[in-house]
C-alpha cells in the first residue's frame, strides 16, 4: 500500500496489524491531507423533522420475518381465538389457573392436532415456533408445553436409548403420560454437580433405590409435579456397589425416569412425598412442585443409559471415558430448553413493544401553547425509552432465528464444533436476551402511565411471567460466565495455533488490530455516513471485545498467582460479564447486519438499515467511557454518535406504526385494549371494558 | 498563594476560578514537584481480603437511623403482629383483598387508635412516619390510609377553609366520611390543565352542577371510588356566567367535594355513574374506580375555596392575581404526597435490599476445588448487584429524611423559598428515588433467583405494589423536567444576581470552577484518600451538573429560535432529564455527606463513610465517560475509580449483615422465610412453609 496514493476508507482500515509505525504514520498524514468522502459535515439535528421519512411497508417487512413455520402459529392463534372459554381470565385462582392451563394444553394436542414431540428432534425450528406461539397466547401454558416436550420428553429422547423411546414416545406426545424434569434441588440449583439425591444400584433385585438423603436435596421448583405428572425424569448420583468391599463408588450424576403417580388412580406412588411450591411470582398456571424420594425402587431399564449404563452384574459402562465428559454431555443434550427461551423471549418483547408504542402514538398530552397535544411519542424522551428497545427487538429476531437455525443443523450433524458454537451462543443469548427483555418489560409498563398499570393491558402478568426466563435453564449470571470462559478458551488456542469456532472467528482479525493502537485519524471521523457504515459499528463492538478478552486474560493470569483459579476469577468477574456481554452484543450486530443484505425488499432493507445503526451507536454510546477511555473515539465523535442516536430515535419513531405492524401479532393475541391494531378502538375498547 | 510553599490540598481545590493562566501554570507544576501527602499509591486489590473489617454495631447504627417517631411506628408492627387474621394472605381475590384492606384499615384508627389526620398539616413528619410503616405491612393498606388521609382529607384542609374543616375533619379521621381525590381523567393524567370536567355555577339556585362533558373527561383511577368512597374532591373548570352575555367564562382548574354515595344507604348517588377500573398489576387492595357526572348538582360551599371563591351573586375572588397563580397554589398544596412517596418507597427498598442481602448470605453455590460451597454474597457479581444498592438505600434515608423534615418545616412557616424548594426537591426526590426502587425491585428478584420467585418471598408483590409509584403523584418523566426547569430559573437568576434556593446553592460556586477549565493535575490523581475525599467526590458531582446546566441553557437558546420554547424543550429533552438527575444525585449525596458528619458514634461513622464513598464513586464510575469527555479525570484515574468502587463494594459486603439489621425491620413485617434475621431459620421456615 502506498502513501502516495489515496486509498478508499475499506483498504485503510484493514490489516493495519503488519505495518511498521513508519508507514503508519504516513498513512495518518495522507488521511489528513485525503479525508474519505464518506467524511461528511456534522448532521442538522435542526432540519431533522424536515427530512424524508423512510417508506417501508408492514406487509413486505413482515414477510421478510415470518419464519417458515408461520402456518403452525396460526394454527395455534386460530385455535385459541375460536376457543374463548380457554382464555385465562385476568382474575384466576392458582388452583383454577392450573386446571385450565392443562385443558389448553390438551385442547391444543387433542383438538388442534399439534404434536410437538417429533419436532423436538427432528424439526426443532418447527417446534420453537409452536413454543413461541403458544407462549403468546399464555406463558404459563408455553412453559408447561415445554416442561412436557423440551424437558420430560426430550430428556427420554435425548438421554435414553431405544428402549425408552419405544416405550414413551407415544404417551408423551398425546400427554397420556404427563412427566417432570427433576433437576434443582432446594439447595443446588446452579451448581447442578452438587446435587445430593442420590441412586444406589441394588444388584440383587436389579433395581435403582432412589434417595433423598436430606431436606436440601429436596427436589424443588418441579414443574408438573404439584398436580398432573406421573412421571419424573430424577437426577441423580449414581452409586455402585463396589464389588470387593462394603463401599458404594459415586459415577457421577446420572438421570432416571421414576414414576411418581399411579398411571389409573393417580395417586402418589408409595415412597413418593409431593408439596406444593406453591404461588410464583408468575406462571401460575404451572404446577411446580418438590419431590421427596424415601428409598423409591425402580428397575435397572429406567437409568437413561445413552451416556452411561450399568449391566445386570453392576458394571459401569460408557462411551465416554470421564465423569466430567459424561456431565458435559448430558447437559448438553438439554441446551434445546435455552434455544427456546432465547427465542421466545423475543416473542414476549414483541407483544410488549408493540403494546407500548401502539399507545405511546395514540396517547396525547400537552403540546405547544393554543395549539392540539401531541403524541406522547413526539417526545424526545418516550423515543429514547422505546426505540432503542426497538431496535434491539429487531437485532433479536435476527440473532435468535440464527440460533435455532443453528440448532437445527447441530441436531443433525452432530458436528463437535457446531456443538460447542450452539452451547456458548445459546447460553450468551438466552442470558442477554431474557435479561434485556425483563428490564424492557418494566419500562414499557412505564411509559405507558397509568393505564400499562391496568392488567387488561397484560404488562403486569407478561413480566411476572416472564421474570423466570433469567433464571431457569441456567441463571444468567451463570451462563455469562460460560459465554466468557469459552471465550477465553478461544483466545488461548488462537495463541496455540489451534482453530477457531465460527461465532468467534472474528477475534483472530481484531485481537490483532486490538493489539496495535487505536487510529488518531479515524478517530476523529465523526460524518454521518462513517458513523453509519456497518464497518465502523461493527470494528468498534470487535475491538472493545477482544480490548475486554486480552486485559481479562492478562489479569486472570496475574491474580492465579495468588489467588489461585477460582479466585482470580471471582476477581475478575465483573470485567468477565462485561465482555461476555460485549460479545453476544457484536454477535447480534453481525447477525442484523446480514439479515439486511439478504433482505430482498429495499425499502425494507432501507427500514432495517436505519434500524440497525439505531441499535448499533445506541450501544457504542452507552458504553462510550471506554471508547473515550482508550482514545477510540475522539470527544467530538462521541458527541457525534450520541447525537446521531437520538437522531435516529427520531427516524425510527418516524416508521415505528410499521415496524410494530410488521410483527404482525393479531390484536386478539396482544391483547391489550391500549394496545390495538387500529388506534380509533384503543379507548373505546378501554372504556367499555370498564363497563361504560 | 504562593507557587513557592507546598499548599494542602484543600486550599489548592478552592478559589481556582479567580486565577491568572500563568499561576495556575505554576501551581500545577508545583504539584508536580510537591504531590500532596493524600496522594497514595493505588490500593492493592490482590491483598483486600486480609484488610481490617469495619467494626459497627448494629443497634448503635440502628438508632441513628431510626426518626423520632419510631414509637409509632412500633405500635403499628405490634397492632398488626397481634392480629394475623387482618395480614394479607398470598392469594386473595380483588374483591376479597378491598375488603380486608378497609378492614386493616378501620383497625389501624379504631383499634390501634392511630388517627392520622391531625398530623397531615400539623406533624407531618410523624404522619409520614405511619405511612411508612402501614406501607411496609402491606402496600395497598398505605396507599389506602394515603388516599384517606394525604389526598381527601389533604384536599378539605389544605384547598378548603374553615367551614370545611369543620365539617369534615371528625368524619374523615374516623373513617365514616370515606374520600376520593378525583383529579385524573381518562385522557388527562400529566396534563391537569387539560382536565375537561366542569363545574358550572347557576346562580338561580346557588349550586354548582357537576359535568363530565365526554368519554375522555371520566375521572379514571379514583381511590376509594369503586367501593367505599362516600365523597370525592373533584378537579374541574369553574364555568361562571357571564352578566351581560349568555356566556360562560372559564376560570381555571378547581376543587369540589361531590358526595358520590348516600351516607346511610351506601347508594351511588343519582347522576353519578361509577365502574370499577378493575384488576391493576398491584395494589388490588385498593379500589380504584372511574366516575361520570351527569350534571350532579353540589351547594356552593362544596367549592374547596381557599384560592378562590364564588359569592352568591356569582361574582369570584380570589387572593391570588391569575389563573395560573390559583393553578400553581392548588398544585402547590398537593405536594404532601410526593414527599411521602419517596419516603414510603425508600422503605420498600429497605425490606428488598434486606432479604436479597439476607438470602445472598446464606445461600451458598460453587466453591474452590474440594472445598465447601461459598456464599453467593462472595461473589463480585453479587456484590455489584446489590452493594452499590444498599449504599444507595443508605444514601436515599438520609435524603428523604432531610425532605419530610423541610417539608414540615415549610408547612409552619409558609417561607416562599423554602416553598419552592420543597416543591422541586420533591419532585425530583420522589422520581429519583422510585425509579431506582423499582429497578432495585427486579434486581432483588433475579439476584435470589428461583427461590426469589416463590411469591411467599415477596419480591413479585412488592415490586407489583410499588410499580406505580413512577406515575402517580406526577409520572416521574414529567417530574424531573419540572426539576430541570426549575434549574434552569435558578441559573437564569443566578446571573441576574438574584437568591438562590438553599438547595441549589452549590450551583453558584461549581459553576464558576466548572467555566475554568478542568484541573490537569488532579485529573491525575488517583490515591484512595483523594478518590475518597469527601471534596473530590462532592467537586465531581457539582462539576456534572453544572456542565449540564451550562450547555442545556446554551442549546435551549440556540433551538428557541428555529424551534420556539416547546419544540426547543423536546429537542434537548434527554439532555434535560440527564442535568435533573445528576442534580438530585448530587442533593442526595450532599446529605449523605452532612448526615455522616452529624452521627455521633465513630464505628457508625466509619461504617457510613464506606457506604457512602461508595454511592458516589459507583455514580462517577456509572457515567465516566462525561467525566472523561472533559478530561475530568484521566484515564489511569478513571480505571482508579473503577477498581476502588468494586473493592468498596466488597468492603461494604463484609458490613452487610449489620447494614441491613440496623434498618431493624422485624422479621413478621419482612416476612419472607429467606430473608429471616437468623439465618438458620430461613430455610427450615421456607420447607414447613411448602410443606415438609
Amino acid at each position: 500500500m502506498s502513501s502516495a496514493t489515496t486509498p478508499n476508507t475499506k483498504e485503510l482500515n484493514n490489516h493495519v496489524d503488519d505495518e511498521q509505525p513508519t508507514t503508519r504514520r504516513i498513512r495518518h498524514l495522507s488521511l489528513h491531507l485525503n479525508p474519505p468522502s464518506t467524511h461528511n459535515n456534522q448532521i442538522e439535528l435542526g432540519a431533522c423533522s424536515s427530512r424524508a421519512k423512510v417508506d417501508v411497508n408492514a406487509g413486505q417487512l413482515s414477510s421478510y420475518l415470518r419464519g417458515k413455520h408461520r402456518d403452525v402459529q396460526e394454527r395455534v392463534f386460530a385455535y385459541f381465538n375460536s376457543r374463548p372459554d380457554l382464555q385465562t381470565p385476568i382474575e384466576i385462582l392458582k388452583d383454577d389457573y392450573r386446571e385450565l392451563c392443562m385443558r389448553q394444553l390438551v385442547g391444543l394436542v387433542r383438538e388442534a392436532g399439534i404434536r410437538p414431540l417429533g419436532y423436538v428432534v427432528e424439526d426443532p425450528v418447527k417446534y420453537f415456533a409452536i413454543i413461541e406461539a403458544v407462549g403468546s397466547v399464555d406463558m404459563s401454558l408455553g412453559i408447561k408445553l415445554g416442561v412436557q416436550y423440551s424437558l420430560w420428553g426430550g430428556s427420554v429422547l435425548n438421554l435414553g436409548t431405544k428402549k425408552h423411546r419405544d416405550k414413551y414416545f407415544e404417551g408423551i406426545d398425546n400427554l397420556e403420560y404427563l412427566g417432570c424434569f427433576a433437576m434443582t434441588e432446594l439447595h443446588h440449583g446452579s451448581n447442578v454437580q452438587g446435587i445430593q439425591t442420590i441412586a444406589t444400584f441394588d444388584p440383587v433385585t436389579d433395581e435403582f433405590i432412589i434417595t433423598t438423603p436430606n431436606d436440601g436435596a429436596i427436589k424443588w421448583w418441579i414443574g408438573n409435579a404439584a398436580v398432573h405428572g406421573k412421571f419424573a425424569t430424577v437426577f441423580a448420583k449414581l452409586m455402585l456397589p463396589e464389588h470387593d468391599k462394603n463401599a458404594l463408588s459415586d459415577m457421577g450424576v446420572h438421570a432416571f425416569i421414576v414414576p411418581i403417580r399411579d398411571l389409573k388412580t393417580h395417586k402418589t406412588l408409595p415412597g413418593v412425598e409431593i408439596n406444593d411450591c406453591g404461588h410464583k411470582v408468575g406462571l401460575n398456571g404451572v404446577d411446580n412442585g418438590a419431590l421427596r424420594f424415601r428409598d423409591v425402587r425402580i428397575p435397572r431399564e429406567n437409568l437413561l443409559n445413552r451416556f452411561g449404563d450399568v449391566s445386570r452384574d453392576g458394571k459401569y459402562t460408557s462411551p465416554l471415558p470421564t465423569i466430567n465428559k459424561r456431565f458435559a454431555a448430558t447437559l448438553g443434550e438439554l441446551v434445546g430448553g435455552r434455544v427456546g427461551l432465547a427465542y421466545s423471549s423475543v416473542g414476549v418483547l414483541k407483544i410488549a413493544a408493540t403494546i407500548a408504542i401502539r399507545y405511546s402514538l395514540l396517547r396525547q398530552q400537552f403540546g405547544p401553547p393554543k395549539q392540539p397535544e401531541i403524541s406522547i411519542l413526539d417526545y424526545q424522551s418516550q423515543q429514547h425509552k422505546l426505540m432503542p428497545m426497538l431496535a434491539s427487538t429487531y437485532a433479536f429476531h435476527f440473532a435468535t432465528v440464527h440460533l435455532i437455525e443453528k440448532y437445527a443443523q447441530m441436531k443433525k450433524t452432530h458436528d463437535e464444533q457446531l456443538v460447542a458454537d450452539v452451547h456458548a451462543l445459546s447460553a450468551g443469548l438466552k442470558s442477554y436476551v431474557t435479561s434485556y427483555t425483563a428490564k424492557s418489560l418494566s419500562i414499557c409498563r412505564e411509559a405507558c402511565g397509568g393505564h400499562g398499570y391496568a392488567a387488561v393491558n397484560r404488562f403486569g402478568s407478561l413480566r411476572n411471567d416472564h421474570d423466570i426466563f433469567q433464571t431457569f435453564e441456567g441463571d444468567n449470571t451463570v451462563l455469562l460466565q460460560q459465554v466468557a470462559g469459552d471465550l477465553l478458551k478461544q483466545y488461548q488456542e488462537k495463541f496455540r495455533g489451534g482453530t477457531i469456532a465460527a461465532t468467534w472467528s472474528y477475534l483472530r482479525e481484531s485481537m490483532n488490530t486490538y493489539l496495535s493502537q487505536p487510529n488518531p485519524v479515524t478517530a476523529r471521523w465523526e460524518g454521518e455516513d462513517h458513523l453509519r457504515d456497518p464497518k465502523f459499528q461493527l470494528d468498534a463492538f470487535r475491538y472493545r471485545t477482544s480490548r475486554l478478552l486480552q486485559s481479562a486474560a492478562v489479569r486472570l493470569r496475574k491474580h492465579t498467582k495468588t489467588l489461585g483459579s477460582f479466585g482470580a476469577w471471582n476477581r475478575c468477574l465483573n470485567h468477565l460479564l462485561t465482555l461476555a456481554e460485549s460479545h453476544i452484543e457484536t454477535v447480534i450486530l453481525e447477525n442484523f447486519i446480514e439479515a439486511i443484505k439478504r433482505c430482498p425488499d429495499a425499502n425494507s432493507r432501507a427500514a432495517l438499515k436505519l434500524v440497525c445503526d439505531l441499535y448499533a451507536l445506541n450501544l457504542i454510546w452507552s458504553d462510550i467511557g471506554t471508547y473515550r477511555n482508550v482514545d477510540y473515539v475522539a470527544p467530538n465523535k462521541a458527541k457525534a454518535i450520541h447525537k446521531l442516536a437520538d437522531y435516529l430515535s427520531f427516524q425510527v419513531k418516524n416508521i415505528a406504526k410499521e415496524l410494530v405492524d410488521a410483527f404482525d401479532l393479531p390484536d386478539h393475541v396482544t391483547r391489550a385494549p391500549i394496545g390495538k391494531q387500529s388506534p380509533g378502538e384503543a379507548y373505546a375498547e378501554y372504556t367499555q371494558f370498564v363497563g361504560f
